[in-house]
């Protein structure tokens, strides 16, 4: 399998040093020297920094990949790689996710892997999402997104995975599937994962409108489950993690299993239908069309 | 079928014009000359006026049955060839319904129909009110409820079809599903558009007690999503209108479909058997009591 | 059947007298004369004291198997009796379930029929749980829970299976699902009815942490419906009844049945397994070390 086989070709240390070398160039200093020293032993990327506690059994991913955490079929295959390693680790219990990059903590899926594309490298890159979303949602760990900026569309599939959303309380960030807004569409499992968090109708309102909503809105309608100042997303998630960590494993990853396997079964047993959908879907005409219009409104906006 | 058969008997102008007149002659003018002028090319009927605005593209429906708009065999059958006219007319992108009666918005099915009526004729009836529910509930148009008055029962459900609905802030009003109030059994797709809106909990205890909800009530489980004063409820359904005009049709479309068609399909495949339920169900003869005590309250009521 | 053989051995009135009056020993007392003269035509033994008043078609049933309502094998046992006499009993629409105990509703299912025991004795022990939720989920009387002490576990799983729940307003009561908490797993089926009163994701978040509601959480999550003082909790029950009363019966029971039965057939087609999966797990070395340490635990706080 293609992750696998990255996961033997993974970046080593030097990888994570240049990246973060060009991290701190933007004027923010990431790494300090304790934490290079501690993480010599840690499995780290280009993409992602994953610092893990042994004392505390909590890791700590940190999306990295400028500028926004766009979901690239690279990122995808390296934060899988980083998230079954830990998974594979027993002595990882817990697992945070958070950004790196400013005020934003993952702005989803990718264009550029869906613009331009053959239909085999479109399938490659919706078999790493699926994949994305099967490792997180079906965790055994317990996986808590510290929401650090702007969520949208497959930042917050990312964020609605996770057993617990802390949320930077900033009316500037957003978080929703707003998927219709570029004329595409959330497949199933999107759906399935939003109507588990926020129920069937603030689901279908969400969707069909493709809804970005603000901090406060999506506190009330349960898609995050705090807010906290941004400064203390991470410190809050921590404090979160130990309360979930208090509960013994097995009862817990049993209960978690109860609540989510019928939605991760449904996505196992259709997978190659919901790529083949995917695929035709995104190399038609008209999708390619409305691609390329929202590309060339973001470099315009940029210019 | 029936309703195409009804569709291409369907009244011309001047059915509209004298059912119009009835309607000015209650102390209500409800034609403008220019109304009158831009409806030349419109589907209209006696009981529902449909007026359409090709600029637009969305396309207002009033009921204008007298005196509560219910919900009879004839009503439900021209109610559905203006929904297919519409739906099959490409520049129609969105479809407001609401009333033309003073304080009702619709008072549900037409109890006449189910009183004292043979087997065949109640069949008949119940297939028209399956088939408003099938063509409003996966409408590829967006759909809103202008609730401008009460709307118990029946007239609930064809709200709760609706992508939106937004009510009259008028204490006097009331929504629900009561039928257990009068004796009689919401069917298994009335109560599944029930929990698709308000979730199971609620739409447990509101079925079971034949709860009517004021509108802030109603706004509270999220039985409507917006409340106005009573003379904006139109304008303000044409202006939410086009924020849902905003989205791409294609990607809103598969988007809404993802969400209901299977609830659509659990009708759409006992459909024959829902009919044979209902038909035992309501000429039983303790039923039939129930309605004539019901019908004989009514009487009094008014006398 | 186990139940319908303990129905025929069942107590008689000099059974309860004798509970009632180690009741009164703790400083309460529970038995009015007028009480005890109305209950000599009454089901009655010795955990559970049922009245009835033919006159309101309303029975009430006061837990008082001291210390804390235990759902232990025998009191599961007359429990279910009981319920199934008033549901055999044409007249009896209507069943409260309150505790005559101080502080607590009841403390769920009795630890010490979990601990040291058989496997085939724990599979009797769990058939008997299974009976109780079949029989209150699916009840065709309208059941209210008056909630006026802390009802964790098995005593929630209980208020759930209610149409109704009413809690006494007291900080110092909780209700909620904890079973995680002690290393254990709420099955499929209380996972069900949780989900069907508060919603998935509040289910998820609940199971997982096993978390305890004070009041005031447990009606804003939806768990509870209402909250009076606790010297109030029994007579707002008997209004709130009258209410549910007010609905014609059959209607109310087929809507009922409506909203339930895919819950309940969930179980009673998987009830072999469900029990094969509890003794399984239950006589894990694990899982009775985890009871041995809960139970010390409890022992050391008593002493």
């Amino acid at each position: 399998m293609a992750l696998r086989a990255a996961l033997r070709n993974k970046c080593g240390l030097s990888g994570l040093l240049s990246q973060r070398s060009s991290c701190s160039s933007h004027g923010r200093v990431c790494v300090s020297p304790v934490l290079v020293a501690q993480q010599r032993n840690n499995s780290t990327s280009p993409k992602i920094d994953v610092e893990f506690d042994q004392s505390t059994g909590v890791a700590v991913m940190r999306m990295q990949s400028p500028p926004v955490n766009s979901l690239s079929l690279d990122f995808l295959t390296e934060f899988c790689i980083g998230v079954e390693k830990l998974e594979m680790d027993k002595g990882c219990r817990g697992l945070i996710i958070t950004s790196n990059q400013p005020k934003v903590f993952s702005a989803g899926l990718d264009i550029m892997e869906m613009y331009g594309k053959s239909p085999e490298r479109c399938g490659e890159f919706w078999r790493a999402v699926q994949e994305m979303w099967l490792k997180l949602y079906s965790s055994n760990m317990v996986t808590i997104a510290a929401i650090n900026g702007s969520s949208p569309a497959g930042g917050c599939l990312m964020s609605m995975t996770c057993d617990y959303r802390i949320m930077a309380d900033n009316p500037r960030y957003s978080i929703g599937l707003n998927e219709t807004q570029l004329g595409i569409v959330a497949p199933f499992w999107f759906k399935d994962t939003m109507v588990n968090t926020v129920g069937h109708r603030t689901t279908e309102m969400a969707l069909e409108l493709g809804l970005l909503y603000n901090p406060s809105e999506a506190l009330k309608i349960g898609l995050v489950d705090q807010l906290v100042p941004e400064d203390q997303v991470l410190t809050t998630a921590a404090q979160a993690m130990t309360k979930w960590l208090a509960i013994p494993d097995h009862a817990r990853q049993i209960t978690k299993s109860m609540m989510r396997k019928p939605t991760v079964d449904k996505l196992t047993s259709n997978r190659e239908a919901d790529i083949q959908n995917f695929v035709s879907f995104i190399t038609k005409d008209s999708i390619q069309k409305s691609l390329r219009m929202y590309l060339e409104m973001l470099k315009k906006r940029r210019a």
